[in-house]
């Protein structure tokens, strides 16, 4: 029987990451296995940063943002030679099978040591929401929310003010940060990336808003898509008539104390990637359907499409549309 | 075509009605209708206390706790003659259809309307999560946030204390509120009505915690299980050594801003329930199953038994027998 | 004895406005006032957007963030003739005296329109601090703990990969924001118009905690200092050897629930301003001494140099310098 | 010149004690100081739970609730006996100073340890205000923050459903956690013990708003006034008609991340304490007087009559009184 285990996170931050490493501490403790934390992800594993932690380790972390074991890039580890490093190192600690938490960059990682005789299970860490083997990953519920509090304290000055806001958040080639939260936060008009509006778009939509004397409008946009929002920002102050003003919520997006949901989920997860790695199973990838928590090979979670929510901000948008249509 | 709908809020009011109405009042002027806020729920459907709102007033109230269109208890809309003044009432402003957000005692009232000529569709409003037709109730999500919270404040001071601490949380027959803001939140030890633990079990889960110098211990129960409070603090400090302190948190759980998917939820549900409505369907609540939206004929909602969650308590005790077992 | 009295905020909103909103119409209610609301500012009182409000509309609003009153800017209002009109507006409905909520900017007008028979008293409302006639003005507060808390989100991330941020705030020509949210996070580097160091003592400092092998720095600058943070942190990132962000933190801090201080304050600030009307006083700004409220001039007030926080920021300077000196 | 001090934290836990440690702790490095955490207050001191800190451990628990020290109870600590026990581990290790934070109970303790020669500074810490030599205890702004915003939440619910609620919170003899939030929440009556209303005072003047077709009413009340509070509760029901629900903050007030100007305070007036102790200087209490930060000999300060606040809770009952008399 496996007696120890290693956990490590790697990629982009996000909240919740510590909860998920608690919930793996505790599973193993109580299962009788011995947990390693391993320091800065892959970097770790490589230079030998891995060390035993304990349950005062996992209750003290549960709370808080980012992830206490750090992350860091290291391309290199593409390379056998330097995953050779990583499972010698584990090696010598006995360290049998580890839980890598992160995005899906990590998970080739975890694939690969797994094909070298360290069983890996894989949770989805990032706030993007990117991941498709998973209906949210761990960071995203705590991601929206901390979007939201901003528009809602960004709506209260244009709404005094009689503005238009341009609000860009984080997401890459995945809007749900933008959908979910501009959704929640009665946002007007929504752009992402599997769907951009172009500028003139927005410009021609805010323009109606504001001939219907709506008193404040407010644009979510995710990033990467207008490689310049101050100048989005005058296009549509300019057709519109609002002043408006731009804002890019940038990294206080990744951090803060994760909700409820994030920590319940993340729990879960971790609790089922040990159970797997009890049962001798490695190489797959964690993720929740609903209420339930699933896994598949890491390689066809990989090779899921994105559903597309393109249907969902269509819906949005023409409902919006109709508002304030003349 | 239907050309006016009415919308109200019945039952215990719940973090999220709001951004609910929000979404039917946005949802029906997109779609050409003219919609009539009803305050006070039956009461006010039967004493006539209705009246237009606009997208304004839809735009004003999307994160605000509570319900704006208030809500009160009326045992006597059982009664056909009581309902028949609601139905005259409707039909003199040309109300066809109504949206109704409660628990499921309101659900009743929604049937019963139906039959009588009134189209109602009805969305789960309620922090309790007891309602089966649905995963999630809408005030679920921001409920275990406040516990959550307060959970992480308690245990702050019982850290810095070396103590124990009881928390009672809401959630009468249904103990999700427990259950999942306990595992968020680190919880020590979880007893809900659907598997309460004894005083005892409690006083001695927590002393072998005790013994083995665990510098703090939360416990988290349902309402309505232990009847005195105090007495099971008492019995927990003699048994165990821990001081211990008790905490009701009472009421501070179902107000408040709502959470992003609370508001992101509600807002599908509204929009789904106006759609409905539009196709001539009444007679149904409304739920979602993961990310969808879906709705069955309410007396079939009523008689879903609750999916039991002993299983996942069962799992989460287990794992803190094992982790202080000595 | 007068009878009716007015309020209005001008300049650029701020959480706690509502509280001092709902103050003065409580207490003028409590005294036997009526009291109307202008909307929009300068520029409601001139064109006669002014009605009535009552002690429901005061305890509706006292949680909310910016101002439901809104705000507008009227450079206008210099002129005689403008103001004439707003006096004439005034007359008309019998409205004696004004409470005016707003930046320094706002009081030139209470000033003028107090010599034309209008008893004004202004009250200090601004989240930038820059009002010297109080210890802090209201907004400064929550503003404050908005920043501070996106900073520990900021920390979050940057603790996990290893980092530099550099966060502008808002403050215009007052560092008050960067300072005390800058202190109270822990932040590593503070820059403010009062003292700015240049880009180049930035990176030396930032290379320094590097050289002392620091995990994160955290560097805090007021708006207006450094025209290309992007460039800036560029050269931050090269001379130190952090990859090093930056983040603008924008209109979020000017919105948002107010906190229990501002609201606090501001309802003594609004509570003594009915008082001195009631006093026949105008012509007066108000603030706070410690926990007492005072009055003086508002030509006076205007007066008043600012005191330099210089030393508090030399002195933090020296303590983070000498920690990471070589 | 010194070269060791130590630092603890003693009495009831608050927010912001971990600022305050953080602070003492960076200050002390930049001035060359060794810097010795104590746990678990003067218990630890006796025992010998001593231990040196460094940077990083400041850095890392700016933003925590509690305090990372621990604290305990320890009578016997009036004992010379016990006393030279503490000082002889003091000297053992070469600390020659210490910084105290906590309540007024810790304070004699500070006095008696600088009679024997070692020179204690004592900051105030925690969330009743209740130590006059000192505007505001560190504590009291994050306490009264986390009562206004159960007050909000309570208020969406009474206000939904037309009802009273008695909220009882922290305070022992001094109402300031009372009088601050109940009057920053919008309260409607406030008592506290320097100026208690009788039961049946509260239900007249909750009858009183009843009768003008108040739509809801908060009571707040300090702890150790009203032995039952349900009884309270049914006596406000049945003497004004509102349905009538109690609730009791207790612990959750206690803990939670600190306010940026309780962080602010606490790092100036640790930085402060050091200071003093690098002068030579022991047997002193630090507080603030408005933003200034100031000191006296403990005994002295320990004799400081309270300033009541009888006024400030007599204007606002005299302002609700009068809004709602008949």
């Amino acid at each position: 029987m496996i007696k120890r285990i290693g956990i490590l996170t790697s990629g982009g931050d996000s909240q919740g990451m510590n909860a998920a490493i608690s919930g793996v501490v505790k599973t193993a403790i109580a299962k009788g296995l011995e947990v390693y934390a391993v320091k800065d992800g892959y970097l770790g594993l490589v230079n030998d940063w891995i060390e035993p932690v304990d349950v005062n380790f996992a209750d003290s972390i549960i709370n808080r943002g980012g992830t206490v074991l750090g992350t860091a890039r290291l391309p290199e580890f593409k390379e056998v030679a330097v995953r050779q490093k990583a499972v010698a190192n584990l090696n010598a600690k006995g360290i049998e099978a580890l839980v890598v938490i992160g995005g899906d960059g990590s998970y080739q990682g975890a694939q690969r040591l797994t094909e070298m005789g360290i069983n890996c299970v894989a949770l989805p860490g990032t706030i993007d929401n990117d991941i498709t083997s998973t209906d949210y990953t761990i960071g995203f519920d705590t991601a929206i929310n901390i979007v939201v509090e901003a528009l809602d304290r960004i709506r209260d000055t244009i709404q005094s003010h009689n503005r238009c806001a341009i609000v860009e958040v984080m997401g890459h080639s995945c809007g749900d940060i933008a959908l979910y939260a501009g959704i929640a936060a009665g946002a007007d008009i929504i752009s992402i990336n599997e769907a951009a509006l172009t500028e003139e778009e927005i410009a021609a939509k805010v323009k109606e808003m504001h001939d219907k004397n709506k008193r404040s409008v407010i644009v979510v946009v995710s990033e990467l898509i207008y490689p310049d929002l101050k100048k989005l920002a005058r296009l549509v102050e300019t057709t519109s008539g609002y002043v408006t003003r731009e804002a890019v919520l940038a990294h206080i997006q990744r951090g803060g104390t994760p909700t409820a949901m994030e920590r319940y989920r993340a729990f879960q997860m971790a609790k089922f990637a040990v159970e797997q790695i009890l049962s001798g199973i490695g190489g797959i990838a964690v993720g929740n359907v609903g209420d339930a928590i699933v896994a598949r090979p890491i390689m066809e979670a990989l090779s899921i499409p994105r559903i597309s929510r393109k249907d969902i901000l269509a819906d949005f948008t023409n409902l919006n549309d109709n508002i304030y249509k003349k």
